[in-house]
């Protein structure tokens, strides 16, 4: 009996990885005052089916529920964030900064950073046209990867714009209706053999060569500039580079958007996103018509990048190392002092310590292997000197006799 | 575009107050020296048709996936549980102690307390066969509800024993391979009437009256002295009560078995579990055969119980509040200084502290407005006294000029 394929059994060392992910994305999250929402993992099918583009469609866990309804697991959270933000609207002051953090799942094929499964942090600013919601969206999708340990020589944030491809497509004499076909082409361009893109751009005027041309320029459009100054100022310019090759597949962005890479290029993207002003008012038939950006970032491929390297994995594994800690082991030397035992180790958990103690008679040196073990940094020992205590110091050895009624407030936290 | 019925939203407000009771639940385990594991929330059908009784098999959200294999979204974490342990048993020192806060999927008629999705905290200990297993999981349980502002006046454990029904029914010359049809009639006996209850025993040799006797009596068994007596030594005694009408539905259960109820008896239980000795070896063939004993803890009816009970709902509000609060508010008061308060922003963040600030131009009143909106502690203002910025603590309205170099170091957390 296993786990479905793509999908994770998360052991106790497995989600404490998981939890330091999750725990960092909500701290940064927060101090950029971006608040927490959550939806349903369930929903109907036809809220991804109204998404203009529906890339995700073929790749659902949708099926019929016992009530005959067509159901399918969230890939993605925009679709909820849509639905959610149109039906209570008006409750809220704009802009709106909303966060989540859900496990997606999506039927792909299963290859390195790739699951069936994966959370994903999920970082909205809706209601804001100008730049500098960009520049902020872009600066905590930053911090998010700083606050890891990771630093500009570890990732950049590739940056570009829709409305650049627009315009370039527009001064060509090409059709807003054609633009997504267009998109889709540019998206393949460096890939493509150069006389199979001048095939698929002949009918729109253009060649490879002006489509590549105009990918490889560095230099910021008007869209672009104040963006990269909102980031300079922050003294964040470092992580960022113009990058016109990145123009997003998913149909419905419409201005800055932008994807980060690892800075060895190892593995797929970290993060993608950027601005979709209309598809609120798709999703919602006009209902509610406010602009909005937002990035996704996944943990499987940022999992891979922390692992890889020592500078995060280092700094990863000093957090596990204090989170699994044990504060206080309680040695019961003497069975006859259990009952004494019990109601300190109730006193020093009510004080808000981790405490563990043995639930079967063992030999004192066992016990403080098993202290060891849990990686207590005290162990108290209730036997002999029974109303005191001994308070042993596991990294020093130190040892002191203390009242056992003045336990929890020498051991105070 | 609605949820499905039994499905939330969790909009802001109501992703703290979920947040609030996943973050005690994960604080009160790791006291008690719980580890956090997790599984995946889609698995193999077969996981669930092969635990003994298979209660929840009718109320699964199953379906063939595109791979065509018969998957189900999980209505619990025992069956998880059990795979994960016997596929790494020897890896883990015994007795383990093992928490998770999953979400499950159960396909039930929506009631007061019941939806089709909800958390529930899932604590077990798995390698002691000794009571005092039982009084530490009754002890934690206990604790996590303490822990949310609930006392013995809110709440009560029924402690109850499947040891004592068999003994009750073996000494009335029940063979042990009718025991679970005896307990299914046990549980219903309090509210069927007396002669069906007795057509239902007569096959046994027993009558309603002997059960609800024996139902009644208040008297603990041998088995469960010892976790009374584990209770009394922790100051834990006034929160739990024999009451052997306590059987459980489910077939698994071997001994110790206890619900906990509110006081007022408003509402479905709070939480219910007990030992499954031989569980583990019967989901991994015979594989591994260790003691254990668990429990789950409900979000739905927690949150009820919370809201109606007024010293628990202000401990949240408290906690609610504490949460949401901004820091600092940057408050821009010249546009030509955004750059620099942008710079400040940064370095506030980067120290630790949550910051907010105005992505447009606004009024300085404005600005004020959103900063107490937004539940800020202090205000900076950033404007013609620069390079100085002044400092306003909201509550009292106090100022003090700080020069922006010192800013960080005076607001340090």
């Amino acid at each position: 009996m296993q786990t479905l394929p793509g999908f994770r059994d998360f052991y106790p060392d497995d989600c404490a990885r998981r939890n330091y992910i999750l725990t960092q994305w909500r701290e940064v999250a927060r101090r950029y005052g971006f608040v927490e929402y959550d939806g349903p993992v369930l929903e109907p099918m036809e809220l991804y089916e109204k998404k203009s583009g529906g890339e995700l469609v073929g790749q659902l866990f949708d099926f019929d529920d016992k009530g005959k309804r067509h159901v399918a697991m969230r890939p993605e959270m925009t679709p909820t964030l849509a639905r959610m933000v149109a039906a209570r609207e008006r409750d809220f002051k704009k802009p709106l900064k909303w966060f989540c953090v859900p496990q997606f799942f999506r039927y792909e094929k299963q290859q390195r950073g790739r699951l069936r499964e994966f959370y994903q942090l999920n970082c909205d600013i809706i209601g804001e046209p100008l730049p500098a919601a960009d520049a902020e969206l872009t600066a905590v999708l930053i911090d998010m990867l700083r606050g890891l340990g990771l630093t500009e020589n570890d990732f950049v944030v590739r940056l570009s714009s829709r409305t650049a491809w627009q315009q370039f497509f527009a001064q060509a004499g090409g059709k807003p209706e054609d633009e997504y076909e267009f998109f889709q082409v540019v998206d393949k361009a460096e890939r493509a053999p150069a006389e199979k893109t001048d095939e698929l751009l002949r009918k729109f005027g253009l060649t490879a060569q002006a489509v590549l041309d105009f990918m490889h320029s560095k230099t910021p459009t008007a869209e672009l500039v104040p963006v990269l100054e909102g980031l300079n100022a922050r003294g964040l310019g470092a992580f960022v580079e113009i990058d016109y090759a990145i123009v997003r597949g998913l149909a419905y962005y419409t201005g800055v958007v932008f994807e980060v890479f690892d800075r060895s290029k190892n593995e797929r993207a970290l993060a993608g996103g950027g601005r979709y002003d209309k598809l609120l008012s798709l999703m919602s038939d006009g209902k509610v018509d406010l602009p909005a950006l937002g990035f996704g970032m996944g943990d499987v491929v940022l999992a891979n990048l922390i692992n890889d390297t020592p500078a995060a994995a280092a700094q990863r594994d000093a957090w596990l190392k204090d989170e699994r800690a044990c504060d206080v082991y309680v040695i019961i030397a003497q069975e006859e002092r259990r009952s004494d035992a019990l109601a300190l180790v109730q006193q020093l958990r009510d004080a808000g310590q981790r405490v563990d103690f043995p639930l079967t008679a063992a030999k004192v040196g066992k016990q403080f292997q098993t202290a060891e073990l849990l990686g207590a940094t005290r162990a108290v020992l209730v036997g002999e000197e029974w109303p005191q205590v001994k308070v042993k110091t596991l990294a020093t050895r130190a040892e002191v006799l203390v009242p056992s009624a003045e336990l929890v407030s020498t051991l105070g936290r």
